[in-house]
């Protein structure tokens, strides 16, 4: 296996080769507490009983400092000393860089600061999802006001005189800069909204009407999960009210929910996790419990389960297939037939939330909760004036008005579990997903048929072989170069969306 | 809160006062990832996928290496050494006589041992189960050998040149001596398998017939969780391969199981896991994650369980509720009225599972298996002559032949999980219950009549007074004695069986 010290011997330093052995026992035992840490979060999204909130948070609290305690060991930058000059193979390499990046990024973290922001956030989510049932945004002020003084401490930790707010959404995607996101920005902006404009203005497509059976939607998710290649042996599939994916390794864990009037929300969801969990079970085992045994950045992740959901799973091909599936399941539901099924799961409409935002849309959401997070963390907007602040973005960038707070600045459960910077990931994966389908797609000249049959294995293989198994061993844009074969850009992406929906409606 | 400073300050001594207050934020710590390591295991068994489960052995590993490390932390032989002269409030006394014992044993067991022991034993518990399975002991061998022989690494060191079946007993019972064991276990053998002979020779009361709906079952069983004072808040009920309690404070859940022609195996699994439950649930709040707030020792946490199962959920009163339950749930199902159900719920019968044994024959149960781990760790017996001993001496305990591994030695999870020395605490909570059912009743003049009505709070409620509350603050037999009014012995237990079966069996 590439991470032992068989590895390391390679340099020829005996010395070095032992330190590599040392860093890398240290590094698995923490990379194992990491994933059972990670495992008590999706515990307390789907099993834990609800008078346990405040207890988890000791233990979340009680995790994030041993987990704490081992980044920052002091033996770590020992070990590092001894080898870093030593190193040559590139799997060596790229171990290190990521244990040298972790060690010195959490030695900037104060204990406490860490330990507390675990214990607040734990509890927060709770916190959140009864203000968010009860549309009160004033008794979540004072929690997400904790919160993002927080924040603002750990980034201007992690920034040490840089900017609080890039030193955050390096935690998410390292290298990543807030100037080349802006530029992304501002680049799709006007084109998006130009065809969200010229699509609205056209006559829409049908919607689904009528109720589908909540079993039945679970039977047809999971013959989704496994379309895709999601592996039951080292996975599970629940429900939760927020979709997610949790694990790496041997134990990546999904949830999906169900609507009685919208199924798609089930399936998509579900693709959308399956392409997550598919990038955490399709790692080489070699890379196991190490740090290059995980998905290498949030926009890497977002670039697989954006292509499966979209690219792929809102393809005419594959809602073909899927089309029949759902006839089978549920009878006649009203839509003549595959192309107006198509149409139907592609079709814009106006809408409140980011999760069931259309592929041209959801890139807007993105863009209002990135401005927003970055003024909180600036300080440049207060957490009590973000209802107003959201309420007035959106009447700007949609054309009406937030109608209640879970419709507003209470839907995502992001900032209230600590995720600032998380959000711009989402649309770095949508624009490498739009990089990778591009070249997936002139490697592949027979996609259309097996996606119209169902068989996704050429699209899922194809991006198993090009990112998946790679795991942490490239750099994140440099992952997504070397399987795009281009220098990552807006423009397949955008190219997409217009034929796609130019297309869909006619423009 | 009573394990606060304000505690410590009546001591007078402010250097013993913060040294307790640092030594009991180490503590809450520890007792938070102590409880995260059990939420590992309830996962193990109820939600992890099959193909995880080598990578669920390496964070059980690693989270041992953390829990011992904290345990031996040198630090708290200092703090230790700041207070112990300093003690006076009895709660304070009891939370470092518990730090003390448990920093003393720690000390004596190598972190490896301990990690190894995490790392066989998670492991194990699948290959177990296959083996079982597969009725095949020979695939079993290598792995109980493994095992054994890290026990008897453990004890040995545990011991300190004392016995090291004893030193292991000891994690189960603090204070228990072997001697007293088998003492007790002489004085119960005679009587009870006298009173087992003159049982079955008379004619055996009526069995239950057919199948019963195992969705029904599960409501039922519901039901009942909540008729015995089980907290769904901070608890959750599910179905797994063994009926198991797990996790203290305000996280505690439990097991069952169903089988459509055994609903009794469903039911009174799930009342012995409330009383389990219970008692954690119980415990004053203001124990949480500290050494107080778990129950004090397996014999005093079984005395709850099986009073819960048997003094109570089998009484004539209590079983009198539950066969209209019954009724209402299933219709019909063949049984004459209440006394004739009161007959089918305690018949005896020859069986070969100690889960599945009655009262009367189950402590025999738990007497072959002491005897036979005794001498497993004393290396008088060999794993490889396991099956063949256990085959002796069933035949000659029970009169008949086990037909197959699964009804012999490989019926029991506990040596899998590393659990020597746990067995004798069935017993010992069996005796416990006794001298508790003879205090409450004298205590409780209504009892029965509330039973009938299948309201338990009287009987759970004077348990939770006398014995659940106190969590940790007493001593094992002390709690016991105190709750009793006695100094307990067997003889109360003795009377009870003699009474109720003599009246069953008309002996």
């Amino acid at each position: 296996m590439s991470t032992s010290s068989a590895t390391a011997g390679r340099a020829g330093a005996t010395g070095a080769a032992m330190a590599y052995d040392a860093l890398m026992a240290h590094q698995r035992q923490t990379s194992a507490l990491g994933q059972v840490a990670g495992r008590l979060g999706w515990d307390q999204e789907t099993m834990m009983p609800r008078g346990a909130a405040d207890q988890r948070a000791e233990e979340m609290a009680a995790m994030e400092a041993v987990l704490h305690a081992r980044r920052t060991d002091p033996r770590i930058g020992d070990w590092l000393a001894a080898i870093e000059a030593a190193a040559l193979d590139p799997v060596w390499q790229a171990q290190l860089r990521h244990i040298r990046r972790s060690f010195d990024r959490a030695r900037r973290v104060p204990a406490d600061l860490a330990e507390e922001l675990a214990r607040v956030t734990s509890r927060a989510q709770g916190q959140w999802a009864a203000a968010r049932a009860a549309e009160d945004v004033q008794s979540f002020v004072p929690v997400l006001e904790r919160i993002v003084a927080l924040k603002r401490a750990e980034g201007a930790a992690l920034a040490a005189g840089g900017d609080p707010y890039e030193a955050l959404l390096d935690d998410y995607e390292p290298d990543a800069k807030v100037s080349e996101i802006v530029a992304m920005f501002t680049a799709m902006r006007a084109p998006l909204v130009d065809l969200r404009a010229a699509a609205l203005a056209q006559p829409a497509p049908q919607g689904l009407q009528g109720t589908f059976d909540e079993r039945a939607q679970m039977e047809l998710t999971h013959l989704l999960a496994r379309a895709f290649g999601y592996d039951f042996n080292t996975g599970r599939l629940d429900k939760a009210v927020h979709p997610f994916s949790s694990g790496s390794g041997a134990d990546v864990r999904i949830t999906t929910r169900t609507s009685a009037v919208d199924p798609f929300n089930c399936f998509y969801s579900t693709v959308h996790e399956v392409g997550h969990a598919c990038y955490e079970q399709g790692i080489d085992p070699a890379y196991a419990l190490t740090p290059l045994g995980q998905g290498v950045s949030m926009g890497v992740h977002e670039s697989q389960s954006r292509i499966y959901e979209n690219q792929i799973g809102r393809s005419r091909a594959f809602t073909g297939w899927l089309f029949g599936q759902m006839r089978d399941a549920f009878g006649d539901f009203g839509i003549a037939d595959e192309d107006a099924f198509y149409r139907t799961v592609n079709r814009l409409q106006n809408g409140f939330i980011r999760t069931e935002a259309d592929e041209v849309q959801y890139n807007l959401h993105v863009m209002l909760r990135f401005d927003l997070e970055r003024a909180l963390i600036a300080g440049d907007l207060a957490v009590r004036d973000l209802e107003a602040a959201w309420n007035d973005r959106f009447a700007a960038d949609f054309g009406f008005a937030v109608d209640k707070p879970s419709n507003g600045c209470l839907q995502d459960v992001h900032w209230s579990v600590g995720l600032f910077g998380y959000f711009p990931t989402y649309s770095l994966g949508n624009v490498y997903a739009g990089c990778l389908y591009q070249a997936m797609r002139a490697a592949l000249p027979g996609l259309d048929g097996a996606l119209a049959q169902g068989d996704t294995s050429g699209a899922t293989g194809w991006l198993h072989e090009t990112v998946q198994r790679h795991g942490g061993l490239y750099r994140p844009r440099e992952v997504i170069a070397q399987a795009a074969g281009m220098v990552p850009t807006e423009a397949p992406l955008l190219a997409y969306l217009h034929e796609k929906f130019g297309a869909i409606y006619k423009l």
